[in-house]
Parts: structure tokens; sequence; C-alpha cells
């Protein structure tokens, strides 16, 4: 019997990428023999790294090695092509396109035409990059049902801990009525930061020395990264067409020393709060640093961590919280999504 | 077309029931309408309310009036037999046992006995009772995969919160490491109560008031329940084979009001901690009252809400909790099951 293979094109090649390829590679025999799947990897469209086509699939190993070394693709034995990611996605023959090009969050793009063209062509896709589903996943998400493509997206609020899939597979039959979370770890960690004494250009510089801010703190700070993951879920969670333009947002950088030393004194913490509910029939998100109490669960969501709450018709309240997550968990993300695609698959 | 029927028996006939009963009679035209297939319950096991079998369908809607008027089954146009639960499940003819009878913390039965007749007869089974779990899940677990059966038990645990499809369905490839949770909601309020100031007995009395805590409050104080759910996630998670009584166990009853303000004074809370882990290649589960930080999100678990954490190889640490349940949540299990039933049969 001939095995069962599944090719993947990756569009967009940084740390995630590298840590998805690393634990693929590690987990290369386990899905061979527990889901009975040859995953292969046939393109890679990196944004400065170059682009690699082969159709054999490319030796993980290797890419690794080369990564690891260079920090390029060059090293590789296949043909490094100067060609943009929709030529890589057309010319790889895969079944699956896992997007991972870096997010623009103004306007979801590159990534919303990767996804369009591996959807035009016949491909599943994963993505990772939050930015598709913030600014147009209603029509996405018909593009695939049309082609009868399988969207899948787990990673792109609090990486792989289950937000979508734990409202689709875990709790069926229950609507979602609205929801809330600490979404934005880079704020979060501020913010803490603040708490315990240091000002707010050491919070940030300490955050960009962790490594979780960007040299450019000001999509984290003035709440652009939470209006996103809040447009994100609000689309999928309650069939919103919002886009992070049309949350009502506040960032944390009006808050003082002194205000948070104040809150202190009374208890309370201020949270970067994330919320979607409806509203004389309308979805309405709103991205605002709100005070919490010492006794609420908000509370103690402290340093890179993040929580949503989910308030469902037949279930209550339920919420999930992650615990400081690192570039590992954004891999285990992509990884589980590819899981649930094979067994999407086998189901069909 | 003929349509797909699915045939339920219920065994055990509790508040449970009677509220599992009202939400599929709310629930019946969705399900037809979502997922083709008419529910039927063809046959109802009582304890003391004698039993019913009717091969077309019982009436719930002349049931759950049955049921709210008298409180018996007598009100029905079914004859009102006094045969024994296993009886019922040999003579109704049914696709599915719903085990719901009473709770025997000691030994699991007569539950086991119940599932064990049904899986011999074919029938896949959903329970919401964790004897079973707690006591025999390997063997029961092995009997479903000989009869080549469906074994679903989510509200064992935390009612309808996700906890084993949580691990099962969200984090598929995941390695679940150790657990830990505040998992009895009767000693969480009544050290609640106590730091409020009241004495036990009067949290015990004022928890009994408010239906959750039994007129013996022992099987709650002595950590039997917590010990239960701690065998029954550790058999189901970490593959271990633990009954109630292998559980290391302290209860809450040595703890006074002096330790509890004291705690205070330190910022701290007595929880009744679960937990399982590996030691020594063996799975250890233990149930005691631990102090946690004020800033430990463990502490602000407050009241009837729950929480379990899961530290994994894959995706790092985990937690889902339950806010303030009712016996609507535990319905909604019990109809989470159901419908993953039906979406497991439909992919078969």
């Amino acid at each position: 019997m001939e095995e069962k293979q599944l090719k993947l094109c990756m569009v967009g090649f940084g740390n995630a990428a590298a840590a998805f390829c690393q634990l693929m590679h590690e987990k290369m025999t386990v899905i061979e023999k527990d889901y009975g799947v040859k995953v292969l990897l046939t393109g890679i469209a990196g944004r400065s790294k170059g682009s690699l086509l082969n159709g054999q699939g490319i030796d993980l190993a290797a890419l690794l090695q080369s990564v690891a070394g260079t920090g390029k693709l060059s090293g590789m034995p296949e043909e490094l092509l100067d060609c943009s990611a929709e030529e890589v996605i057309n010319r790889c023959n895969a079944d699956v396109l896992v997007e991972l090009s870096t997010l623009s969050i103004m306007d979801g793009q590159p990534a919303i035409r990767h996804i369009e063209t591996a959807f035009a062509r016949g491909l599943h896709v994963i993505t990772a990059n939050k930015g598709p589903i913030a600014w147009d996943f209603d029509r996405l998400n018909k593009l695939a049902e049309r082609q009868n493509r399988i969207f899948l997206f787990e990673t792109t609020v609090m990486d792989g801990a289950p937000v979508f899939n734990l409202i689709s597979e875990t709790l069926p039959g229950c609507k979602v009525l609205s929801f809330k979370g600490i979404l934005n770890s880079t704020t979060n960690f501020i913010l803490e930061e603040m708490e315990h004494g240091n000002s707010y250009q050491d919070a940030v510089k300490e955050a960009q020395r962790r490594g979780f801010a960007e040299a450019d703190p000001s999509l984290d700070v003035d709440g652009w990264d939470a209006a996103a993951k809040t447009a994100a879920i609000a689309n999928v969670v309650l069939k919103a067409r919002l886009r992070p333009t049309d949350v009502d947002r506040t960032g944390i950088s009006g808050i003082g020393i002194e205000e948070i030393k104040a809150a202190q004194e009374r208890l309370q913490k201020f949270k970067l709060l994330c919320e979607g509910y409806i509203e004389n029939n309308q979805v309405v998100g709103r991205v605002r640093p709100v005070l919490v109490a010492g006794n609420d669960i908000y509370s103690n969501i402290d340093a890179t961590s993040s929580i949503l709450t989910i308030t469902t018709d037949l279930m209550g309240e339920i919420s999930i919280i992650e615990k400081d997550p690192e570039i590992k968990q954004t891999a285990y993300g992509i990884y589980s999504d590819l899981l649930r695609l094979i067994n999407l698959l086998r189901c069909r």
C-alpha cells in the first residue's frame, strides 16, 4: 500500500517557522506511526532568506542546520529561487499552506493574498498570522468553504493554547455570548514591572531585552495587537466582521507610575482588557486598561501569561490560562493544527 | 431517506438526569437539524422512581411534567416496571447507555456493572458518574475498545467544562506530565466561609442549604470526592490504575479558624489541592490542604468555582477554570458527550 503523503508549503521563515520545523523534524516518525501520514515540506518562501522548492521534500535536518549556522537558506542544495510567495505557493505542488509571514497589523497583508492564492489553488491553510483573521476572516472562511478546504488558525491567539478549538471541539452546541481576556503579554509585563517600581521606559527595555517586545513597542502599548486579537476572536466566535480599526481601543501609555501606586494601595492592578460582546444586535470589540480587584482571577495573570474567558448560553463561564509561553508554544500551535488537519482529512 | 435514530437508555433519574432531559427536550429539533439524528429515550431505570420502557421513545415533555409534578415516573402512560437497571439496559434496545446512577464513592458500584452490561450488549456509554472512572477506568476502557464502543465521561470532573476533551481534542500530540487542581466545591466553599469568619459548622450548614453539600459532608471534607476525581484524571490522563483509596488523602477537618486567620495575615489561603504526577515511574495521586499565596491564581478560585492545571511536554502549563457551576452545567456535560458521540459515529 502506498504511504499517504501530506505536502506542506511554508511562507515566512522567522523564529516561529524554524521552531515549527524543529518540532516537525523531532515528531516526523511519531506522525508516520500514529497518523499513518508522511509529512513533506516541499516549498519555503522566505522574505529575506530566499526560497526553496523540492518536490521530494526538503531535508529538515539540513534546513535547521543551515538556518542555525548562517541564518539563511543559502546553504541548502535546493534551488534558491528569487520568486514571490505566490509563485512558491503555485509551483510547490503542496496540499497545505502554512502561512507564517510577518504580521502587518494595519491591513493583514500580504498574508491575506497568500491565503487567497492557496485556496484558489486548492490548498488547505494553517496560519499563525492573526492579520488575516483580524481583517478578513469572514471572506476567507467563505472562500475555504466554497473550495471545500480546511482553514485552521489556532495559533493566532494565545499560541497553542486552545481558544478556537476549545469552543469548536469541546463545547459542541454551546453559543458564545461574549468574551474577555488579557491577551497582550508585552503590556501585561510592562504594567507588572511598573508595579515593581520600574519606570515605563525601563519596563519597555526589559521586555525588548527578553525578546517579546518589538523595537517599536507602539503596536503593543497602544493596544493594536490586543485589538487585532479582539477582532480575530470576535470574527470567529461571535461571527462578527470587525477589523482591528473597528475596535474601541485605548492603550496603556496614559497610565503613570503614580496611578499604579495608588491602585496598589487599594489592592488593585491595571490590566489591558480585551472584550467582545453584543450590544443592540452589533458585535462590539473593546480594548482598554481596567482596574481589577485583588481577589479577581485576572489580578493574578502575571508577566507574559494570558487568559481568555468566554460566557456561553449552556455552560456559563469558562476561562483558559496560558502560563509564560515561549516560542515552543507557538511552534506547538502550528503543529497541533497540522495534526488536526490530518485528523479532519481522515474523517472526510 | 430514512432518518437516523439514536436510542438512549438512562440509568438513574435524579436532578442531573432531569436537567439533561429538559435540555435534550429543548434541543431536540436543533439536534435533528444540525446533526441529522433523531434522539429517542427508550428506557429509564430509576432507583426509587421505578423504570419505563418505550421502544418508540418516551415523551420527554410528559416525562418532565410528571417529574416536576409528583417527583415520580408514575404519571407516565408507559407501564411502570419493577425491574433492575441491568434488565432495562438489556430490554430497551438502545444504542447508548447514559449512566447517571447515584455515586458510590467507595466502590464505584452499581455503575460499573451497568457499564459492563451495556458494553456486553453493544451499547456505547456516556457517564456522569465518576465512580467507574475512579475505580475501574482501565478495564472498562479496554472493554469498550474490544467491543468497538465509544466511552465518554466528560461530566465526571468539573461538569461540562472540558477536561478530558481539552486534552484529547485540543492538545493533539501533547503528553500530560502532571496535573493539579481545586476540584471539590464544598470544601472550597467551606474554607472561604471560614475566611469570612464563620465557623466550620455554620459553613457546612450553609453549603447544605445551598444544595451542594450532602447531609453527611464527610465525603467532601475528608477529601474522598477530591480523591475520586484525582484518581479519575490520573487514570485517564496519566494512564494510571489508581483507585480513590490509593490517593494520599488529607481532608480539611484539621484546619481550625485560628490557622485560617493566621494564614490570612500572611495574605495566604488554604485550598484543598488535588495532584497527580509521576515519581519513580509510578503515578502518584495526592489530596491535601495547601497554603497558596495571594498572588497565585489558585488563591482567587473562590466559592464553588474550580480549576485544573495540566503540565505538558509540548505546550507547557495550561489551566481551565469553571465559574460557579450549577445543575445546568452538569446537564450540559452529558449533552456535550451526546453530541460528541453523534459526531464520532458520523466519522466511522
